[in-house]
This record gives structure tokens, sequence and C-alpha cells, in this order.
């Protein structure tokens, strides 16, 4: 068995980021950018009014002083002429600041009067300008390889004029459940069989994590059937298969997927849920298998397939972000498996984070790693805590998950 | 002018869930339950082995004593017979627990030898049985209306035998930039003008909310082309107009709308950035006019437009969450307007959040406010603070946008 620091790490290591593709500005939200976003011209434009006034000539524009308008410059209709001496120009939010002014003359503090406006008070030059290149300057590096888009880059790289970014393609993950008990929601259950939970809660985890998922038909415990899917998802960039891990008779993954070209890099972690685990490569496809249990598929899926994931996205690698936590009850000592409670989360008196996990833990319970809001973390062989003592905590919440 | 909160409750008075609809599971995922997901089974559906073993009867299972393997109960395959004394059946995890046997025998305490098993360590009765009914029973309520589901659910969705499910229709978003001065990315630029970069990062920001965006044309500053866009929206669920909402000459939104039956809620909030601010009603579809500064309509979309999305997914409305953290800066005082200072995040040397506001805080940086990874909120008229004062955050990554 080896630890969860070290798996994680073996898998990292052995994938990469996926290629890149161009795709029009408004497909590219949670996407990872290949490529650069550099500043195709300069914000603003010109120096522009940050505010709806006159623009003025602050030598002039002293209170008390009376001024000719002799023209507007709205955002978008830019005034030709010149500010000369005792000028001024209705100006409004974004408009270009004319020749001549220097400074703008706020509207609540102007008196305008058929054709002239008085000087309420007093103008500094400067004044309510934004200079040219305020946001960015063309050729600037606005954002840079690697970054996840959020909304607000979005709106930067169209203010940089960008109608297509280029991002690493989003990584397509085969999901392959295998048992002979197992059935999709709303089909026959064989005799003594279950419904297969599996397979679609990772599809939504693998979308959580900007992946594109690929659920392959249920595979019986069957080698030739489980080679066959195999074989199917080798246009992914990870196939992930649950069940068929476990140490047993009809341990199958294994021997279905070895005459395939599989090599197995190591096949057990230290950890609970979820000790049974594969990581090995199917020709040039990397194989993540989960344990058949689903509570352990999701929390071995947290640990290793959302970093897999990220590494495979283009964008930053590495283990699930925790916060710290006191805990709500006494925890016993841990034994040598590193343990992933199922908690609730809440508010303390003080303002902190108390995380309680439930009575039952078994890894069956999928109702309870539903209601979790989070996992405590229990590392090997860490000693009983009493009640109120810091726990790590994994926040599900924001994991999407 | 109102206040923010105010103002959002205003905002969220006045909109309701949008009506259900029936989805397939796998399309659910973020999608909020218009009806509550009830167990259609028993999980587990009947008692199941824990761990691979041997099912027994407890009473035999004595250290040193030797039980006849009589079959074997993978899951998926029950064994038909019953364990009768002396005798052991072949099991492993999953497996139903035949008749007659009480307890597991686990493979790691027991010497199989041609067709019998030595037992190495005294079984208790019930151990390592997993009880019909465990995670939950048929019938029972497993996910509530209202709930925005995640991967878990979806996974436990499943289990409990829901091929289908019901959810509020995903909101369409009307989004509508006006201006003379703009034009999209990749487009020639009017004099004067800059590249729209509202209507993506809107867009972005309503997918990350659970919302359908419909990005309208363009609308030069024209009472009739705003009309007619407004009426193209009439469909939505709501309509987000950008620009055109400040005081001054060229404030054209509300002049266009009115002939087109537009009410008017209330339209100046005290916050900074992003006074200007619409609210009203156009026939049967709410309005929300936003500034047309970038930085401004972000802001005001975190504090209005999210919450928003929120009660018409049919999830929980509420203010942002915010999160304690500390200054890392002093802090002058504010004026009336709540503000909302763009800053990094980081971890203090005690372990706590530091946040650090950008010096320059101009509300036309939209690069600033995409390097920004939380706002500090300033209340009205709050005190200068020193570094390292207490203030709140509002996390701006956990949000998607």
């Amino acid at each position: 068995m080896i630890s969860v620091e070290d798996a994680r790490s073996r898998i990292l290591a052995s994938l990469g980021p996926t290629p890149a593709e161009t795709i029009p500005l408004p497909a590219a939200w949670g996407r990872v950018l290949a490529r650069p976003v550099v500043a195709r011209l300069t914000q603003p434009p010109a120096d522009v009014s940050a505010m709806d006034g006159y623009a003025v000539r602050a030598a002039d524009a002293v209170e008390g002083a009376t001024l000719a308008v002799t023209g507007t410059a709205p955002a978008g209709h830019p005034y030709a002429g010149v500010v000369g001496p005792g000028e001024a120009v209705r100006i409004f939010t974004g408009g270009f600041i004319p020749q001549g002014a220097d400074a703008i003359l706020l509207q609540e503090d102007a008196a305008p009067d058929s054709g002239r406006v008085r000087v309420n008070e007093t103008v500094k030059p400067g004044r309510w300008v934004r200079r040219q290149g305020l946001d960015f300057a063309a050729g600037e590096k606005l954002l840079p390889a690697g970054r996840r888009l959020t909304a607000r880059d979005i709106g930067l790289a169209a203010a940089a004029n960008h109608p297509w970014l280029t991002v690493h393609r989003a990584p397509r993950i085969g999901i392959l459940a295998t048992g002979d008990e197992i059935a999709l929601p709303g089909e026959p259950i064989p005799p003594g069989g279950i419904v297969s939970s599996n397979a679609h809660a990772l599809a939504a985890l693998v979308r959580a994590g900007g992946g594109d998922p690929l659920v392959l038909p249920i595979a019986p415990d069957d080698t030739s059937t489980i080679a066959e899917a195999a074989r199917a998802a080798r246009a992914c960039d990870l196939l992930v298969t649950t069940g068929g891990a476990s140490v047993g008779d009809h341990d199958l993954v294994q021997a279905a997927l070895g005459p395939e070209g599989f090599t197995l890099d190591f096949w057990q972690i230290a950890m609970r849920p979820g000790k049974p685990l594969i990581w090995g490569m199917l020709g040039p496809t990397p194989v993540l298998g989960l344990p058949g249990n689903p509570v352990s598929a999701l929390v071995c899926a947290v640990q290793f397939l959302l970093p897999a994931l990220a590494r495979l996205s283009g964008g930053e690698a590495g283990p699930p972000r925790t916060v710290p936590a006191r805990t709500g009850v006494a925890l016993a000592a841990n034994d040598r498996r590193f343990d992933h409670l199922r908690a609730r989360l809440e508010t303390g008196p003080e303002g902190g984070l108390v995380a309680t996990p439930f009575p039952v833990q078994d890894s069956s319970m999928l109702k309870t790693l539903a209601r979790a809001e989070g996992l405590v973390l229990r590392a090997p062989h860490a000693p009983a805590l009493p009640a109120g003592a810091p726990v790590e905590v994994i926040p599900l919440g924001e994991l999407g998950i």
C-alpha cells in the first residue's frame, strides 16, 4: 500500500495537459488558456472623462467663472474641435477629452444657462480625467497561459479585442462501470443486483472538474466485455473504471486489461474509504480504477480524479484545498489508513468552522456522503482528539461536487 | 438612493422560481430540484457482506473449527440454498447474506483447503454484515425540493432508481448591451469607441449562476433599437441591460422602455462601484439595468444578478457569502456609499485570511477586477481602519465568476 500523497504525485507525474484548440470567446468560461491573452489595444484608448460634466481648461474653471459651451462629447462621439480659453464642452462618462481641455467640471458643480455654464466649484487640473491606458496598454500580457478563465477574465479578453481564445481541449474521460450486479436507473434490476450510481455521479464530477465525460455501457464481470470497453476508450484522455479493483476471486479488471496492453503502476492505497485503487496505462491511455463502492469511488475521485482533471485541463494541479476547523465531537485514534470522515460544517460560537462527523461512517452510505458538507482528514496513526481540537477539512461544496 | 440590502430585498421579493421541467438524470447536475427525490427501493436491498470472506453461522465459527464450503455468493449472484450447521458459503463484498448465515468470516482470518475452510479467528454474530436499508429505505425522502444537485446527489438519485428528475428550468437571461461607442471583439471599432466586454462577461456569469444567457444584438443609443431589443427579450425570465443607466442627457434606456410598458421600481443605489442601477418590470419581464462601466456592471451583478439567478433557479437566494479577513493595509473612512474594494487574498502568518486592496480602485480598471481574488466590503460611513483590522470579504473564486 502506498500513501495518498505518493499516489497523487505518481498520477500527476504521468499526465500532461491536453493539446490546444481555438474556440469562440463565449465558450471559454471555465477553460484553461493554452496561450496568453495579450492586449490588442489600449484601454481607455485616449484620455476620457470619468464623470458626466464639462471638459474645461482648469486654469479658466475657477468658482464664479462663466464658460461658453461650444459642443458636446458623449461616449462614442468625440468632439472634433479644440476647447479654447473661456470655453467648455459638455461631456459624458467615457467621452474622449477634447483637445485643449485638461479637467472635468462635474455637472453637479455647474449651472448651465443658454449656451453658457457657470462654475460653482473650482476645478483642479487633471480632475476626473481617466488617462489613456489606465486599464491596460496594447501589447501588455493580461492573462497568462495556464489560467482557468473566470467571467471577469472573459470580460477582460473581450475588452482587449479577442473574439477567439486558444485553450486546452476539455479532457475526455471515459467512465466504465463494471459488475454483474448493477443496472442503470429505470432498467430491470438483476436478481441480487443494485442500481448503478457510480457512472453518473462520476460523470457529474468530471463536468464539475471541467472535463467531458463519456459514459461507456456497463460491462458485466467478464473479461471479454471489459476488454472491448477498454478498446472503445482508447480515444479518451483518461479511462476511469469502477468496481473489480478489490482483492478477491472476482477482481477481473486487471485480468481483462492485461491482454490489452495494460501496465500497472500501483493498486492499493492506505486510505479509507477506498483502499483498492488501480493506476496504470492501457497503451497510451492512463487508467484510474476506482473501487465499486460509491462512497469510496467518490472520495477517491476527490483525491485523485479532480487533480488529474486539473492537470489534463492545463491548470494547476495538487491536493484538494483544505480549510481549518474544529471537530464537533471527540475523534478516536486512527489506524494506518488516511481517513476521510463525512461531516457537517457549521459556524461555531466564536465564528470559526466546526466540523462534526456523522456517527456512522460505513462506506456504503451514499446518503451520508450526499449530506456531508466536508471531509475531515485523519492522517495515518493520528492520535485521538477531544471535541474542539483543530482538524483539516476538504469543503465539498466549493468543488461543485 | 437606496441601500444595497434594500435593493436586493426588493429584487428578490419580485422574483419567483421558474416552472419545472423533467430532464434525464445526467443533465441534472447543478440544477435545482422542483420535486423531492424519494427512494424507489431499499439500499442495500437485503443484508449484504461488507467484506470478502465466508458467510457463516457465528455459533459454529469459533477459532480452530473447520466448516464445509457449500457454495459461493458474489455480488449479483445470490446463493439460493441455506447455510446449515457446520457450513460456510464463499462471499464477496456486496453479496447477499445467504439464509442461515448471520456473520462474515474475513478471508484473511480463514484458511481454505479443498472444499473446507478453517476458522483462524472466532466470529461475532452480525460481524461484517450490512443490514438491509442501512443506506436508505424505499419511500424515504432523500433530497428535498429546492436542493441544488451535486455530483453526490446525482449518485444518490441514481441509487434510488431515478432515471429522470424534475427540476426548475434554467432561467433564461436576456443580455442587452447599449451604447453608440461599443463594438464586439474583432468588429470594426467606431471612432471614439471601445470594445464591448459587458455582454460576454455577464453571459459567463449567468452560466456560472446556473442560467441560460441570451446575448441580444448591441443596441446603439437610440430609443427605437432599444425598444425593439426589449420586445425580443419578453420571452426571457429576466432582461439585463448595461449602459444608459446613469444621470445625463444620454440615459436612454428608461426613455426607450417607458413606451413599451416599463414600470420603474428604483434606480439608484448607495454603492460603489455601481450607483446607477435600474430595477423594474417590462410587462411580465423583470428588468435589471446595470451600469455601462464593466467593473460596476460585474460588481452589481455579484450583489444583485447572482442572487436573482438563485431565486429564479429555485434555490436559496440571499446576499453573497462573505468570509472574515484582516486588511493588509490601512483603509480610509468610507463615505455614504457601500464600497467594494478589489483585493488580493492570501494566508497570513497566523493562518488567517489577509485581504489587501489594490492601491488604485478606479472603477474603469477591468484588469484589476480580473486579478482580484475578493471584494473587501466597506459599509456606508465605515470608520478608517488600521492594517490588521477585521473586514468582511466576498471571495470571488468560489462564485465561479
